[in-house]
């Protein structure tokens, strides 16, 4: 009873602080939400859970966890070329707990605002601390973006920088202190929704970082049957990253570290000044740190002097409490 | 390392089990879907989770919850008068379980071929057992069914009978033998699609039954700013319930008892037999509870006889272990 009474509470919170968008025919407070698309365009659906001790840390602050588990969600549509529209949350907590729902609702919805994502459903119910997210988005159907479309000769990219997050994760299991950089990418990670969008008839094929480069680029590499070659000693680093960790440990970040939620695209060798121009007018930098080859489900990472290099371990770093 | 590889196990698995639609443009394997809407359709959205000794005790057959983890979504649907046609699952499991996966798709994908619905991406993460389910459908702008639509004067009416789901509870709770015909309404409820559909420009107002017709015509009576009188002697009533509660016991189950999933409605007087008819053509019986009146918020149960009857505890009877 008194939980049930309570999840009617905790909805009602929801309802009230949720933004809306012109385009919402129902929005939350139905058995199901009524979206009206515009003609010509097709729907992206992304689904994520963040669930406590396995993607986050218990004492994580409530607004970073909302905040992370929109972020996921449209890193997936910004890997797609696809623009956000609206996302339904499923809230499962321990006990109702109202202070914690608003801190959650600070961070996730001032992500959603910032993008005009309108939440418009979901449920809360009492379970062990758990958010599952479903984003939706619209792509025109010529520009989405797939992980398929990697061709032989076409140059890979990164934004950003790679290795912050896994570099926080790898500080705090160690228990040494966490520099406030670090720690800022792996709570709060910025999905590169309007980078993914620039690049819409641009890339050839595109992902997003969530469980370290190689395994993600691997994933491009089976869906396109091709290779790829990558400079270990050109991916890029942050200044915090850099002062944190020397160079081997920095490159096993850089390279396997999941959580970084920047894209790695490819995109032809003819469109390096188009690539250039489309990341700068969004003010996000991009760095070429390889090409694709026709060494199908290969990865060869050489450093600066041409010297293999691999990982010592395959995998990624991420949490797991 | 063995937990992430084991993801990926259990993904190719699902992706290997999970049949596509020719609306389907991508399917599971990217970062996210693409779906493909006709023309004149609006979309519509449902979102639900079912964690373990919450939503279902922990000896629930996997097969039993795959099923209801869908069938619960597709009420909502039903209950909007939509159209399913894709979902997403998100499947938070202790450790990567591929029997226990393989049993959790057998019930999962049985109903969701039986609506030709497409499972088109989610994730499978590590976590305490919990299944997260958003499901997709189109509607005719003119044709959806709202909670706010109920008008004075309106029949209330019920599809199938009440109480069934909460008794097959009460007897699990009571460490009573479970009659096989109330706990497979617990267990496998029926979402009610076709009748859904089929109300579509005859009924006013509908809602599905999963807190309790009380609860949830109460949802009604809010959203349409008008009351309701019921006659609780009315309210339909399985063989296998009247088998195995006495009266008293019996009017507490059904008008208080949740996950039915069976669709309350209103019509207007005139439709009674369009209500009929279009029940008899998808099979379902449905029965007159009640009729909507002017006193907004306030539901009137009467008995046969007349007299007032209301029940021991105004809320719900629902699994909470």
């Amino acid at each position: 009873m008194t939980a049930r009474a309570s999840e009617f509470d905790l909805i009602a919170r929801i309802h009230q602080r949720a933004a809306s968008r012109g385009d919402v025919v129902v929005g939350i407070g139905d058995d199901a939400a009524i979206l009206s698309l515009p003609p010509g365009r097709q729907l992206v659906v992304a689904m994520d859970t963040l669930n406590v001790g396995v993607h986050f840390p218990e004492d994580t602050a409530p607004a970073d966890i909302g905040w992370k588990s929109l972020a996921v969600n449209l890193s997936d549509l910004a890997a797609m070329a696809a623009t956000p529209t609206w996302c339904t949350l499923s809230l499962s907590l321990p006990q109702p707990d109202e202070a914690w729902l608003d801190g959650f609702l600070d961070g996730f919805l001032a992500l959603a605002a910032s993008h005009e994502v309108a939440l418009v459903g979901g449920d809360t119910t009492r379970g062990p601390l758990s958010v599952c997210v479903t984003v939706h988005g619209l792509v025109d159907p010529r520009g989405a973006l797939l992980r398929s479309g990697a061709r032989v000769g076409d140059d890979v990219w990164m934004t950003g920088t790679l290795g912050d997050a896994a570099a926080a994760l790898r500080q705090w299991q160690s228990h040494r202190p966490i520099d406030p950089a670090l720690r800022a990418r792996l709570d709060r990670p910025t999905p590169r929704v309007e980078a993914g969008l620039a690049l819409a008839g641009i890339a050839h094929a595109c992902i997003d970082v969530s469980d370290g480069l190689l395994a993600d680029l691997g994933h491009i590499c089976r869906a396109s049957r091709v290779g790829a070659q990558i400079d270990v000693d050109a991916l890029p680093a942050s200044d915090a990253l850099i002062a944190a960790f020397d160079p081997p440990a920095r490159r096993e970040l850089q390279a396997a570290g999941g959580d970084d939620y920047e894209l790695c695209f490819t995109a032809p060798k003819t469109a390096r000044l188009a690539v250039q121009d489309a990341m700068h007018a969004c003010e996000v930098i991009a760095t070429r740190i390889g090409g694709i080859t026709a060494d199908a489900g290969k990865i060869a990472l050489r450093d600066a002097a041409g010297a293999e290099w691999s990982p010592s371990h395959a995998g990624y770093v991420h949490f797991e409490g």
